[in-house]
This record gives structure tokens, sequence and C-alpha cells, in this order.
């Protein structure tokens, strides 16, 4: 199956394998300089992984916590009394869950792995069999994502004309996407329709996941793009014609008001400004159910090194301090439309979102819970 | 004279000095690592600290190129014919005017001083007493910087409430404006007036002046300051009330669009949706009364190294593009008020401008007309 998505990812690399029982996930602190992967083989790894950025963007994420799930599922299945292991897979997924705040993939794939080992120690399946099972589980999660990202490009490119002038920040390509994309799923689709887009992409600041990622991958795939920095747009807007601007979302709620990655929100308020539509590419699995408002999205603080420092040496004053929020929200009104694998959600998002997440089967009432059980855990 | 400049700057660093016949240069692009001065003694070398940062900020630059400009026309004195002085003179204007295409406050220094060396050609003036005056003049021009900068930041400091919360942008503190500063200004005489203001300061990329230069201004003054990236401007205005935006300016048009710093436009955007008052901070030498809008105002495009190098290394994939333009235009619209040393103007601009500058002589149908021999020089 790892051949099958690695043909349809079409990068030539992927952010995440599985091979030979290991999670190899590629080491994206190091790109572009180097192409490594880093091997995840313990579940300490797998979180180290996520929350130091070996492996980020909703998507690979999502599927890096669900191999991370199964592979210390498998492991825990062999060693731990029956009994104690309802307690146990809980608690792999609190600790997942714990990694990355805001990305909400990363929950969707820990709830989906919980729901799915709770129901083989409810059908008694043998450990072998549980093993083989979970980690197939975490596969089909991988490859369903691929098909997802491939239907949201498609989606999105019906949207551009030819030659499209397109802004992104931060990074929704293949790297942050499983192997394909979302925001850069759909320049990847318009590009292979002979479209010719041309792509700004934000450097991103203080990551820089734009120069480093984004152009990367552009670069691979041949498409024309030119380097910006994050306070460029209103300049660009405004010196030359921008057709659109497209972004991944790290989680969305149900009335569309979108959490992505930090200057996201600056971005969408010059757009807006400049008559430019603001498009959001994400899969149904960003969409959080269970909130109403970006309001109630938890912006993670990531540590103030990360905007004082560049390449570990001081930028600034030393003793200076910084405000490192990592997301931001954009607020519903901001955002022409959600590009996702089941069509272009449009305002009212409200009404557009819980149409597409009950016809998916993600609204609360129609999915099992695991909430409650974690909540207890958690406060405890 | 230059003790007294120094004692009025209260920064206990000046940008600029001159010096038994020496202009001395603090190099900004080295701040805030290390601290030193660039021995600007030759014209060559002038040229080069202004085209290559050592001197930056629009009347630093001002200052800087009036020196240049005295210190030149002094030598030409002493070593050519006198009938080839009118013509040498140009010559030292013209290409002063070219190291910075954007930057008005330039060329204003160097009409002013070409003013006032063909006044000494037409007065006869023996060399010795040609050299001390064109000096004395340079000195003079410093001098009145700093009183106009001061005017400046009491007028704002005025608007500011007690223990306000402030986005800059850039560097428009000490270093920039001969050793006071404009929208720094403005919070250094609310800071002394003991109203507790809190700067976030953007650092202002691709060269990191806000990081390396204001950060390091407000902390020489202790007042408390936050590094921010550029895209945090609307997170922060979202999750707290932030009183006031305040930059400086480059050049302003008659109908008050204001050049600054790449980036400033986006802020501005970004204030007018939250509802924060965005304020300019420049003096009357700012406005280029011969151009009606933003549109007029060439926009200087810096090296794409900029913006792909970090500390001279690659940031992003070999064989990138990048576009650098150092500067944006604000529309008028988007400025609450316009803080120069005759109060503040407000819309509309094309009145309160015409108004200020015609009360401070600066209208181009009261001055003594250099241009026109200019044209000339710059079309052969």
């Amino acid at each position: 199956m790892v051949t099958e998505i690695e043909s349809r990812s079409l990068a030539g690399v992927l952010p995440l394998k599985y091979e030979d029982g290991q999670l190899l996930l590629l080491d994206q602190r190091k790109l572009p300089e180097s192409l490594g992967y880093f091997n995840a083989s313990s579940f300490d790894d797998i979180c180290f992984a996520i929350k130091d950025m070996v492996v980020r963007g909703g998507p690979s994420i999502g599927v890096a916590a669900a191999f991370g799930f199964a592979m210390e599922a498998a492991r825990r299945v062999r060693t731990t009394p029956f009994t104690s292991l309802p307690a146990e897979f809980l608690q792999i997924k609190v600790r997942l869950d714990a990694t990355r705040p805001t990305a909400v993939n990363l929950r969707w794939a820990t709830d989906r792995m919980l729901l799915f080992v709770q129901k083989l120690l409810r059908q008694k399946v043998e450990t072998e069999d549980f093993c083989k099972q979970v980690i197939d589980e975490a596969l089909l999660i991988f490859d369903e994502h691929i098909s997802t990202n491939l239907a949201i490009s498609n989606y999105g490119a019906d949207l551009l004309s030819n030659g499209a002038k397109i802004i992104t920040h931060c990074n929704a390509g293949p790297l942050a996407a499983c192997g394909w994309g979302t925001a850069i799923g759909v320049i990847r689709a318009a590009h292979q329709r002979g479209m010719r887009p041309h792509v700004f992409a934000d450097e991103t600041r203080p990551r820089n996941q734009g120069a480093k990622l984004t152009m990367w991958e552009l670069h691979q795939d041949r498409i024309p793009a030119t380097l910006i920095c994050d306070n460029m747009s209103g300049y660009l807007m405004s010196s030359q014609k921008i057709d659109m601007v497209i972004v991944g979302a790290d989680r969305i709620a149900r009335n569309g008001d979108a959490a992505n990655k930090i200057g996201t929100f600056n971005l969408a308020i010059v757009a807006q400004h400049h008559k430019v539509p603001f498009y959001v590419a994400a899969p149904l699995s960003t969409f959080d159910a269970t909130i109403f408002s970006g309001t109630e999205i938890p912006i993670e603080e990531r540590s103030q090194l990360e905007v004082l420092e560049v390449d570990g040496k001081l930028s600034t004053v030393k003793g200076a301090i910084a405000l490192n929020p990592a997301f931001d929200v954009t607020p519903n009104h901001l955002i022409a439309g959600i590009i996702t694998e089941a069509g272009i959600l449009r305002a009212p998002y409200d009404l557009s979102i819980a149409q597409a997440l009950r016809a998916a089967g993600l609204l609360p009432e129609q999915q099992e819970q695991v909430s409650s059980a974690i909540v207890d855990t958690e406060s405890r």
C-alpha cells in the first residue's frame, strides 16, 4: 500500500513512510538544505517529532499520529494485561493530543484510532491480528488523505483562471498534507492541467516554512514561484493583479472561522482590502464540529526564541522579549470559500459546514463518543 | 555645536557625528552586535554608506547627505577653477540623490545645500570662509532636525493615553532621525512624561530594522518593548487592546499618501480593520511638494538576496527568485493623522499639508529653483 501511496503523491518525496514496522518522517526542520528521514521508532520519538515539527502540517500530523497510535497500541497489546488496555489506549491518545494544541486533524486521527482499537478489544481480536489491523487502519487513513487532497485540488483548480497569480502563506503542500497538498494541491492540479499558475509564497515568519518548504515543493514540481516577505502582500496586490489567496487550515470552527499559521489573518484582511478572493483549502477532518466559533480555538504559544533568534543566533538586543503565537484565526466573513473534498463550502458557513459534516457522518451526534472518558483522564 | 547636539539627543549614541573634519556614521548594519563608527572621510565613502545603509532613515540620510555635500563642496572649492564650480556642485547633488531613490529628505537636504553654495558663489566668498560656512550649514541642518523631532514628539505624545500599547514598524527612532526620533521620538517623549508606553516592534523583514535597531534603541531608553513578527499585528489587535500604530515616513505626497518601509501598508490595513488609529510621524522635510499622490513615488527595488538569504546563507531552495521592494505607499484614507513639527495634520490632507508647507515656506513656488538645471544634468 505504501508504494501505491507513493505513486499517487507525485512529488517524488513523501513526508512520511511506514516501512518494515518503522515510521520514517522526512525531517522538515532540515529542508531545504538536506533531505533526510527521521526514524520515529519509539512512541517518545513520534511525540517528539510532532512537537518539534519534524513532521508538520495538519494532515501530515494527523497521519503521523495515526501511525504513532497504531504502533504504540500494537506494542502495548503485546506487553499489557488485557484489562489495562482501555486505559492505556486512552493514555496514548492524551499523550499524542498534547503534542500540538491547535491542529485538529491530530485529534481527529487519535479519536478514530481510539474508536478502532476499542472495537477490536470488544471483538476480542487475537494479538497478532490486532497488530496487523491497527497498522492497516493507519495506512488506510494515509491513503484516504491522499484521495481527499486530490478531490480538494480538483474542486479548487476549477476556481482558477489560466495564468492565475496566487499568494499562499506557510506550507499546505505535499509536506504538510501527506504527499499531495491542500492549498498547494490546488495549484499542483492547475499546473497539471496546463493552466500555468504563478505562486507568490509568503516566507512565513518566524519559522520560514514558506521559504524553506513551499518554495522547495514548488521547485520540485517546476511551478513558477516567487518568494516574498509576509509584509509585501499589500504592495503586491496594489501593484499587480493578484487573482486569489489560498491557504490551508489547522482547525475550522462550525461557523467557518479558520485557524491557520500566524499571519494568515493579516493576509486575509489585506486580500479583502484589495477585493482579492481569499480561499481556505482543507479536508473535512480539519473541521472541529464541537466548537462553534474561532474564539474557542486554543492558540499554541511557541518559544520566544523562534522570534528572537535566527539559526540559533540572537537577532535582536540581548534581554529582548517576543511574542510567538503559532496561529491566528481568520473570521468567516473574510473567507470567500472553503475548498473541501465535499466541494466548495460558501457562506452562510454554519449551514454549509453542518451539511457537509452531516453527509460525511462527522457531526458529534453521528459518532461514537470517546470524549467523556478523555475528559476524565485529563481532569485527573 | 556637536556637543550641543549630543546633549539634546539623549540616546547617548548619535547615528552620525562630525568631528575634526570627518563624518563618523554609526554603522547600523552591525547593530545590535557591535557599536562602531564608519569613517566616511571621502565622498565615495559617504555615497556608499547611504546606499549600503550604514546610515539609514530619512532624516539621518538627509543630514549625512548635507555633510557629504558640504565636505565635497569644500574639497572642490579648493581644487577646482571657479568657473567649473556650478557644474561640479550640481554633480555632487546628482550623485548623492542617486544613492537612495525613495527618501525625499535626501533631496531636500541636497537642494538646500546646493542653493546655499550657489549663494556663496554669487557672494564671491573667500575659499576658507566658503569651507567654514558650508560645514556650518550642514551642522545647522543637523541641529534643526533635532529641534524638529522634539516638536514632533511633543505633539505626538499629547495623543497618547497612559499605559498606551503601540505598534511600530521598521525604525523611526534616534538612529533613523539624527539622534532623537520621529515615531519612536513620540514614544520617548511619552516615556519621559512618565506615561509608561509599551511598544510592540515589528521585526521588519527583510532587513530586520525593528529587531536590530528599534528594539536596541528602546532598550537603551528602558522603554518596555516586545518584538513581534510583521505578520502578528492582526492577532495582537484582535487579542488585546492596541491603542495606536505610529510609523515614520520616507516620502509623503501632497495628498497625504505616505511611502515608508515595506510592510507599513499591510499594517495600516490591519489597523483600519481593527479601528486602531494609524499615525505617521515625520518632519515637513519628508513632504514632497512636487508630487500630488503616492502613485508618483518611485519605489526602490533592492537586491533579491536580502529576501533569499539570512546572514549570507540561502534560506530557501537554490535557484529561487524573490521580490524586494524596499517601500510601499500607505494611502491617505488609512492615516488618522500626520504628526509634524507644525502640529498634527488631518484629512483633508491636500488642504492641511498645503497650509503647513506654505507656512514653512516649502511650497515650490516659494523656493528658489534648482531643479531645472538638475533635470538638464540628468538628461544628458
